[in-house]
């Protein structure tokens, strides 16, 4: 493997551009992920790998993981401690960093199945709350999870909150919010808006057999009004308490949990 | 108000240091807030103030806040900023500062509504779990939440992400869980210990009518087996998807929601 040792050479100074910046993410068409579980993860997920950076010490410590990246990754580099400092976003770097490509399908009726359960974030900001919902998303079993606006899928802490979660079930991307919500409600789809609005339809007292599209919004001002219009229906968490309260992934949580429930 | 400028002040120092310290908040039996609505928040609660820190900016900018405070509270400061950012978690501090007096009741059988509906926590570490699942406690309409070892409920940080909900729903501490769990097991609550064991009853097709109290446990180790033994059942969350794959706080806000679902 190659050693890389200057903290300003272009490999790394792209990696740590593409860790910090959406915009770099997007005009590079990659990502940057760190640690021996999440790159790994992504090498069984079957992301295509750009290059890898690896410590001495990870190729000691990590030699299992080390493996399954290097068997994916043709461009691999040994890198000082000193770079791993400057790519980590953590205090105790593990040592290992991959920049991967991206790849967002583009929502689509034709893509989505009809029968399937999708959670749609609506310009969600905060990149551990996506990263929690994509992680409950494939606990419960849902099929995918459409994106729209707000947080990239690609940011670091989004796919570290998300347990790699983000690598492995099908994400896509919306531009045309209000045109796809049309197009699978046509296919026969129902499509949701949540709201904390308590004269809505409660969640569980709607049926939700067959294709469902639930839309998350934003943490401050929820779905938009364009986005409720496109929707089949408002539907609303029922609760006793003080209105208002729940966060953004623990709402997501309840509705995705009541459409796989049986 | 009196003015205070030195950082080594002995009440300067004992806020940072049940701010800081569980262990101090035991032995000085009170705890500390930070910000105009947290602060504002436990004067509407009733807790009991022991003493309140402001900036000249916080007297200045959140005048409604401080009075709230300053109605209930007889010792107040006015603090140089310098202070202020030594007693602050934050890099933008607003200049309000409490420390407030401790009030656990312990989790006991006749304190315990009979057809009440309670989430106990068994060594819970992480704060922001804690804050989370307090917070969705209230929102759900829940009538408590009972505490047994691990983050204590004054931790500021469980505090923050609770959004104030631990200085408003009745919380409780237990040091002796099994004995809890019989005794009001025996005035007919059931009492239920989550798992994420598959073979366990379905949390969603068992009968939660009338008094329960549900046990979630530590984030690595889940409920103790000693606890499991104790309870009337274990329950699982069903997962379709990738086990164990649910965070402590979502997990738990499942649980909740259905024991609150009608």
């Amino acid at each position: 493997m190659e050693r890389l040792s200057n903290r300003a050479n272009s490999k790394i100074k792209l990696a740590a551009s593409v860790r910090d910046s959406a915009k770099a993410r997007r005009s590079n068409g990659c990502f940057f992920i760190e640690g021996a579980r999440l790159c790994s993860d992504a090498a069984q997920s079957g992301v295509e790998f750009v290059r890898a950076f690896f410590t001495d010490e990870a190729l000691e410590k990590y030699p299992d993981y080390v493996r399954q990246i290097t068997s994916r990754c043709d461009e691999c580099y040994v890198v000082t401690q000193e770079i791993s400092l400057k790519l980590s976003d953590t205090q105790n770097p593990q040592g290992i960093f991959c920049v991967c490509k991206s790849k967002i399908s583009v929502a689509d009726a034709d893509i989505i199945k009809g029968n399937g359960k999708y959670i749609l974030l609506e310009r969600v900001q905060d990149p551990s709350n996506l990263g929690a919902i994509v992680r409950t998303a494939e606990a419960l079993g849902l099929d995918g999870v459409i994106v729209s606006g707000g947080c990239d899928i690609y940011n670091p802490k989004a796919l570290r909150a998300s347990m790699g979660s983000l690598l492995r079930l099908p994400v896509y991307g919306s531009s045309d919010l209000v045109g796809f919500l049309k197009s699978v409600s046509n296919r026969g789809m129902i499509t949701l808006a949540s709201t904390p609005d308590s004269s809505c339809a409660k969640i569980n007292e709607i049926d939700l057999k067959g294709g469902v599209v639930c839309v998350v919004g934003n943490e401050g001002n929820g779905v938009t009004r364009e986005t409720c219009e496109a929707c089949t229906m408002r539907v609303t968490i029922p609760m006793s308490g003080r209105a208002e309260s729940l966060n953004a992934s623990t709402a997501a949580a309840i509705l995705m949990w009541e459409m796989m429930r049986r």
